[in-house]
């Protein structure tokens, strides 16, 4: 079928509005409209060549939302009319890591999903007899998209897909952090480094969970009156501080912060994270991703005095689990999209939307189709 | 008192036996007779003038076991008659760490410790009129030590001091590590780099709670034979290994170590420590003491894929609640003191134990009065 697609044909370049060729599911893959989709900053990191396993030429895009058309052989999870978010952290429910309950981090389809294909190997796109892969097994810069079943979680029917597209991303990954990840509990202290898009979703997590000081950390003081709405309790700028930022945190937090994200990608930032955390049992998390070869670093005697260092990736959130319950917390109240999304644009328009995210201009831009 | 003990009067120095006084136990404070002593790394770290809060002169010593013989005033949690071990890390039962539940590192006479002296501020030590200072706050290298009432265990009265005494360090340090830190499960991969005291305690402890490979990683191929008896499945010799040691370790744990345990206090090790866990899920635990200034380092990937680096003190213990039944374990045989002990020998000869740390000869020398 011909779909209208945002085609990323090489490195760097604005990416091109074409009408595309989709080839229907295969056996355990389904067709989904994709109705709306964010534009993060992955998308752009990987359109940039900065991303060491970028492909091209492929259509971008992994924060959608859209509806099911059609299932392939053997599909029997979801059906027709489903609405669904597609997964780039997918869920088989049956690989050594889905079992071990113990990580998000699904291994069944990773070696195709990272050359940029289904996990037949083929890829379902191609623009003039040309072969485009897919990217993070979602390609939602496109209005039809082919998935793995396992790649697609199936949200209730009354959620807007313009809002809850960020679900796909963003919003899991910074929530997820909170919940899953650092299993935050009621009056703990947190400091969030970052208010950019995930770390918005950090500060409300932290809130929803019933966090006491939320503690936001930007060098661009515009970012704080949206964090505060979000939740923060006390904005740092690092520029206004006399003396070590991490000594003025520790004060801020009675002796340390219970937990810390970063959520950057700044590998300088996340020994500050680390630091700042309260001796004996203070939690820093990793979320942003460092440039290629980068490295992090401290003093061992930081972790041996109980501090513990880690990561997450989409928010330790087992797509087809978890995604629908973070649907159920907008839908109730709990959680707030609306303010992430400053522009709604379509597809025609889509590198106005990485230009607004270069110039900081945007929280997320949404696609409509 | 005059009571008789070893004592570091300078930075590298031999230890001089001396017959030094003892003031008698303040309020809050506990006279204990020294019945067995370990010698520990840690003491010849701070002899050695390497440690940077090392105190002279002072009585060193911290791996005791004793018997209480006085209690100063207000002192209701012990008393005369009971056997005890001084614990380096106290439990207050009343301080925001303790109460926090989430770390052993009690703070409440953490500064006075540090100092050498007692919480008041004073030391009970003193040699022919100059002041000793106490060391870790226990100073077990004297046939009597007073110590804070919270810093020591009572423990079972038919346990061998001679053996029992190495669970004021080393003991519940390596074991504690697997059991409070890691939480090792049965059926988990575990390796432990440096096969040394800690590293055995490592491996009883992961055999204790069920673990399935334990793979020791040590240079000296001398290490194997006790370390198999203590419980370890596979030895690797990193001399021996073709190619990268973290990939062979990956391979030999079937996709990476659930749990990793860093014995050395090398910053280089402990990178492969962490790098040989398991995506997803892995766990490494630094134990070991880094040299001063030395930092650890990784790509922050390693974290935002799943493991956790962490690290572990006093085995995450807390003194007087976990003590005890770490001494019930060994009463009962679940674990093995005996073959720790390769050498006892009386307080004069506590040079002769030094040497045969610094020659690798021993596991542990036993001091007894």
């Amino acid at each position: 079928m011909d779909v209208k697609a945002a085609v990323a044909l090489e490195v760097g370049k604005p990416l091109a509005i074409e009408t595309v060729q989709l080839e229907p599911p295969k056996a355990g893959e389904v067709l989904v409209e994709i109705k709306a989709t964010g534009v993060c900053h992955t998308d752009a990191y990987t359109l940039s060549g900065a991303d060491p396993e970028g492909i091209f030429p492929s259509i971008l895009g992994h924060e959608g939302a859209g509806v099911l058309v059609e299932v392939g052989e053997g599909v029997k999870s979801v059906a027709p009319g489903d609405h669904v978010i597609p997964l780039y952290t997918p869920e088989c429910r049956q690989c050594a890591y889905c079992l071990s309950m113990k990580t998000n981090l699904c291994q069944a389809i990773r070696a195709t999903q990272g050359q940029g294909v289904m996990p037949d190997g083929t890829s379902r796109f191609s623009l003039d007899g040309q072969k485009l892969f897919h990217y993070m097994g979602t390609s939602t810069f496109s209005n039809y998209t082919v998935l793995p079943e396992i790649a697609v979680a199936k949200i209730r029917s009354d959620a807007p897909f313009d809002k809850v597209c960020l679900i796909g991303c963003g919003v899991t990954t910074g929530i997820g952090a909170v919940v899953n990840t650092a299993k935050v509990e009621p009056g703990a202290n947190v400091v969030v480094f970052g208010l950019g898009g995930i770390g918005l979703n950090v500060i409300q997590g932290a809130k929803m969970v019933g966090a006491s000081k939320i503690i936001g950390v930007d060098l661009n003081p515009a970012k704080r009156a949206l964090a505060e709405k979000y939740g923060m309790t006390h904005f740092v700028n690092p520029q206004e501080i006399e003396g070590d930022l991490v000594a003025h945190l520790v004060e801020l937090t009675d002796g340390g912060a219970d937990y810390s994200f970063e959520c950057i990608g700044n590998v300088k930032v996340m020994r500050q994270a680390l630091e700042c955390c309260h001796k004996g049992w203070g939690v820093s998390v990793i979320i942003g991703v460092a440039g290629a070869g980068e490295e992090i670093s401290t003093r061992p005697f930081q972790l041996v005095t109980g501090r513990v260092w880690k990561g997450s990736a989409f928010g330790g959130a087992r797509g087809r689990t978890d995604v629908p319950t973070i649907v159920d917390w907008y839908m109730e109240g709990k959680i707030n999209l609306d303010d992430l999304v400053t522009h709604v644009m379509p597809i025609d328009k889509i590198n106005d939307a990485f230009d607004l995210m270069h110039k900081g201009e945007s929280i997320r831009s949404v696609i409509t189709f």
